[in-house]
């Protein structure tokens, strides 16, 4: 077996950024397209046969595709300022157990697929998960196509230009329907496995969560001569909800209410702001909890909002429900690995929308420093491999 | 007299921004090198004879260029979204002014020049009024070549692209002693004229202001993995200080304090930040108050960002002390134009840079919105065209 390590080390010069020693990844850009080819010649050197489909999901077959297929596989892109594992893991990982299964000698009774979805993360588009949701159904062509990125180029031209053509995406019941299972391997994205002393678990749920854009419009002016009771500054009046939207969520046993983007416009020194936009990523198990967290925040945005002279809005981006996995898949994997314990997680994953679909599982690898979607993001080799290593014996338990 | 609109006009579709309605102008940008262009040709077809000097200061002369000059003019560059007027009003008075006098049959005695200074704004580059404080010495040759804008290209290679070379900037006493009397009109960006229902203003002094950086530092993770208790949001700790610093400087009689610029790293939506950038412009009449306000705020930072367990420095990145212009000069135009009144105003300009060298005066022109750096920034036609007669009247006077 290659090392799951000597694979990632291909890669991992691929959309490095300079500022914050991490990585820049977004779908289509130059750096994902690098990764997709590297895959692609990944799986070509190991005998898989390549595919791409009309949502640009990458499919490796071993074994004629069709019906039945038992498939692995992950995503590519990252956040901004991402890690090195979280996506490339679940990829080199696949890999790495075709290999195990070669070095075996095991001959699968059924087809095999990695896939490789496009914008799991959103971080381009603003819509996690875009691919699977698109083969699933749970995004509308139309909404996908009417998605911009901050650049202002358009879903239509960005996959356009990854050689996907926009007016074929959406639902595709038959590529779909070849999958009788789907697992995807990932980095664990918290402290769990660190705290169980494991170095993998299987996955029983994901966290529901939402995206809602915040926009808040005061007055512009000049920073010099606007007195300060005459403004209408949107920036302080936002400011103001970032603090509030933190104690809210603290207040909520289990919730978590993030601000991680936050836009003025113009965005010059000298100038009160005319505007902020702002993005809240909020999650709790129960998703009637997280609606009634959005719901006072939104009351409490508009308040403030007027209370500063200003207005703000919010719209909700997307919303992906908690999801429990496939409990048979998952006790199946917990009796293949006998040692490795449940686990839930507050990520979401494109196994999260497939299982709406298809019978679902995940394994979560041990990320020694609790830490994701950042540069400190980490998996040691043994456990990389070890990991691998469990999702060769996963899917040769499912092939037989 | 060719009309201060029309020559407006001719500009007005140059760097306008799509987004706010307002220009982007930045120095040496396209745009701000169209304008440069535009300024060019206009100063020639009037018989002016146009140069640029070391640090990329242009000239237009009437008469042999020499010691004892009365000059007038502006900038070209804008703040991001910024209005029509802010800056080129005094290009295209100075260009009107000319056209008067000549209508006038009046012949100088003394030479006459209009300089446009760039990167006014210091939208660019950070510092404003770069040209003329590269002219006077108040800015080091070596402190401009550190500086970058927010692209990372650095300003030698910026101007460089405009034609300066980056070597031979820095202080020009010859050009400088040229100078016998400068004068610079521009739009008011306050409603001091409006609450006095007057066209023009000479300008008594300038507000001394100070921008200064305030970088806090936390701990970037996964929006959905990691808990409300276990964050060291450097968003939330950030948001929180802009909500204080316009509490500190509302408390303080006369003080103004801004946070228009505010930028997370990474800025993703499901990205706790790892720190944030902001940037804060400060002013007072009395440059001690603004440095004890901010001395205040520098020590409000540092607590706020500990009590989230992060850390937070704050930096000045420029200091321009309050400017009294020359009071005789100030007098002599307020006896040229007997109607207007005198303001004193919140807003920097390349004649308070000038006025620590050389005898300095300014005239504001009414802005109906009272609104700056904004789309919404405006002069009617009349003020327009009543204040370059205003500036013709003045010229006239200190070249006779």
């Amino acid at each position: 077996m290659t090392s799951v390590t000597a694979l990632l080390d291909a890669i991992s010069g691929i959309g490095r950024e300079p500022r914050s020693g991490g990585y820049a990844r977004p779908v289509f850009s130059t750096a994902e397209r690098d990764l997709r080819a590297w895959f692609v010649a990944e799986a070509e050197a190991r005998g898989l046969d390549v595919e791409v489909d009309r949502n640009g999901i990458l499919w490796a077959w071993w074994g004629m595709p069709g019906p039945g297929a038992v498939v692995t596989g992950s995503h590519l892109d990252s956040v901004p300022g991402g890690g090195a594992f979280d996506g490339p893991l679940g990829i080199a990982a696949a890999l790495a157990a075709v290999d195990v299964l070669r070095e075996r000698g095991f001959t699968p009774a059924k087809p095999l697929a990695i896939a490789v979805f496009p914008e799991e993360e959103g971080s381009r588009f603003g819509v996690a998960c875009l691919g699977s949701r698109l083969l699933t159904g749970a995004l509308s062509p139309d909404a996908a196509r009417r998605l911009t990125d901050r650049e202002g180029d358009t879903f239509a031209e960005v996959f356009a230009a990854g050689g996907i053509d926009p007016a074929r995406i959406g639902p595709d019941p038959e590529t779909l329907g070849r999958i009788g299972v789907f697992v995807e391997l990932h980095v664990e994205q918290g402290r769990g496995l660190i705290d169980l002393d494991r170095p993998f678990a299987v996955a029983e749920s994901i966290l529901g969560h939402g995206r809602f854009k915040v926009s808040v419009r005061g007055e512009g002016n000049h920073a010099g001569t606007t007195l300060m009771a005459d403004r209408r500054d949107p920036l302080v009046a936002a400011a103001g909800m970032v603090g509030r939207i933190a104690e809210l969520a603290g207040a909520v046993d289990d919730a978590r209410a993030t601000v991680g983007r936050f836009e003025p416009v113009p965005g010059g020194t000298n100038v009160i702001a005319s505007s902020v936009d702002f993005w809240i990523d909020a999650r709790h198990p129960d998703d009637a909890v997280t609606r009634r967290l959005v719901a006072d925040i939104d009351r409490m945005c508009v308040e403030l909002a007027a209370a500063r002279g200003c207005e703000a809005v919010l719209v909700e981006e997307s919303w992906s429900p908690t999801v429990g996995f496939d409990p048979s898949l998952a006790r199946r994997l917990g009796s293949t690995l006998p040692d490795a314990p449940y686990l839930r997680t507050g990520a979401g994953h494109d196994a999260g929308i497939l299982a709406s679909a298809v019978p679902t599982g995940m394994l979560f690898v041990r990320n020694p420093s609790g830490i994701s979607h950042s540069p400190e993001e980490h998996v040691v080799d043994t456990d990389a491999d070890a990991s691998a290593a469990a999702l060769a014996d996963v899917l040769q338990d499912l092939l037989a």
